[in-house]
């Protein structure tokens, strides 16, 4: 895969493209990431790649020429029959999630524009843009801290990237529940211990025990994730009886306990 | 404000930690932006800070020692009577959003919990952070890009930290609609001209035009957000009007043209 990143912030994505998993993979082959600094395409006397905005008001705007220039810089030449996706971060854009992210990953080449605290000329969005993201509801300075999550969550799904070892790792998202609290040593750090059951050596036990916290807690703090969740009628007669008990308490806490 | 990031990638910040706002603000003194690799608190011999889980199962764990020592570590001294919040980026964290970011706003200190695909021992869960944070339904690699994004809405919102010119920018999410389209120069780019009302000179229209580009969009893409906005008479009465005349066709599209 061949991502690039149009920036005024090259200097942002160096210690990000260059370490841990993006890194490797970048070591591997497996991805090219490159940072393009769009002011290059500027052509105009003063470098200039933003303008006040027609009609008025505060804020300056992206100016559409050395936007389009650099992308067209990268694309020009390519061969692929494949025409890459062109992705603009920006507040109004769809709500990134991991379904995106899978959908990404099957493509060959993605271009990222990262704008900054500017608007984008209308026409970079109309007629050189593919899909507009957003990672969620919260303000920032620019999009390059967007792209480089959406960067990550994609490439660690490439084929080769991660090793068995962290690919095991159970995922939040991927159970459709969010995951059952995890110990390692010691079995005593000052006054607090790990749960008996861990150390029981019963799998079955361990088990239950993990998918109950795991059902407990997703209740607790998503429960709106429940609603794509199959119970076996055991784990269901279990998981009303609890919940029976937690309302006939006053204030359940996010673990159960009261 | 000063805040501490532990993390075994402390060059993943280097990058966006000197760069645009965030280097500004750290360079004028409103920030202190710190990175703690915790693997130096690891105090045994192969600096271990993560080790298989109790139970079984893939994946490591990281151990409880090493980050509760780096995190007093870095508060023993501190004669501030207000502690610190203590926040572990993690999938199954509260959902970070623009109301919290102005919360972390009016703190002193804050400390950020970056793990990397390992889990993290339940005890530091319980016993040493205040906050558990996730930025949004999608895998990444580690909490590093998570706690980058939540430092950046943070300190953009400390005061002295924008200029007046980027805080005039109207943000998608301070209006409660999404964002009017933008136009700068030049007027006509390629084939695609800008809107004759933005030239028009004419400050009413301007207004108008906008304000109802962003319901238009806000209604394409982001309809939850209407609820929460007042409409006059007469936008209301252009507003139901406008929805009519998409009824009665196809497909609208985003920008309400068919």
């Amino acid at each position: 895969m061949r991502i690039d990143v149009l920036t005024l912030f090259p200097a942002m994505f160096d210690g990000v493209f260059s370490s841990s998993i993006l890194g490797k993979a970048r070591d591997k082959g497996i991805v090219s990431l490159n940072t393009v600094n769009f002011r290059d395409y500027a052509n105009n006397k003063h470098n200039t790649v933003d303008d006040y905005p027609y009609g008025g008001g505060g804020g300056m705007v992206l100016k559409p020429e050395p936007i389009f220039s650099a992308v067209e810089g990268i694309t020009e030449g390519l061969t692929s029959d494949r025409k890459p996706r062109v992705i603009l971060m920006c507040p109004q854009g769809q709500n990134f999630n991991q379904k995106l992210a899978e959908s990404f990953a099957e493509e060959e080449h993605l271009i990222f524009i990262c704008g900054h605290y500017e608007g984008y000329d209308e026409r970079i969005r109309e007629h050189l843009v593919t899909d507009e993201l957003s990672i969620g509801d919260y303000v920032l300075t620019g999009g390059e801290l967007p792209a480089m999550v959406v960067i990550d969550s994609v490439v660690r799904l490439l084929p080769g990237v991660l090793g068995n070892e962290m690919s095991a790792v159970t995922d939040s998202f991927s159970t459709g529940l969010l995951e059952y609290p995890h110990y390692t040593r010691p079995a005593k750090f000052r006054d607090w211990e790990v749960p008996d059951v861990l150390i029981s050596g019963h799998h079955k036990n361990v088990d239950e025990w993990r998918r109950r916290q795991s059902l407990m807690r997703t209740w607790a703090k998503r429960p709106d994730l429940l609603e794509n969740v199959e119970l076996t009628p055991k784990e269901r007669k279990w998981f009303d009886e609890w919940r029976a008990s937690l309302e006939s308490k006053e204030a359940p806490s996010a673990d159960g306990k009261n």
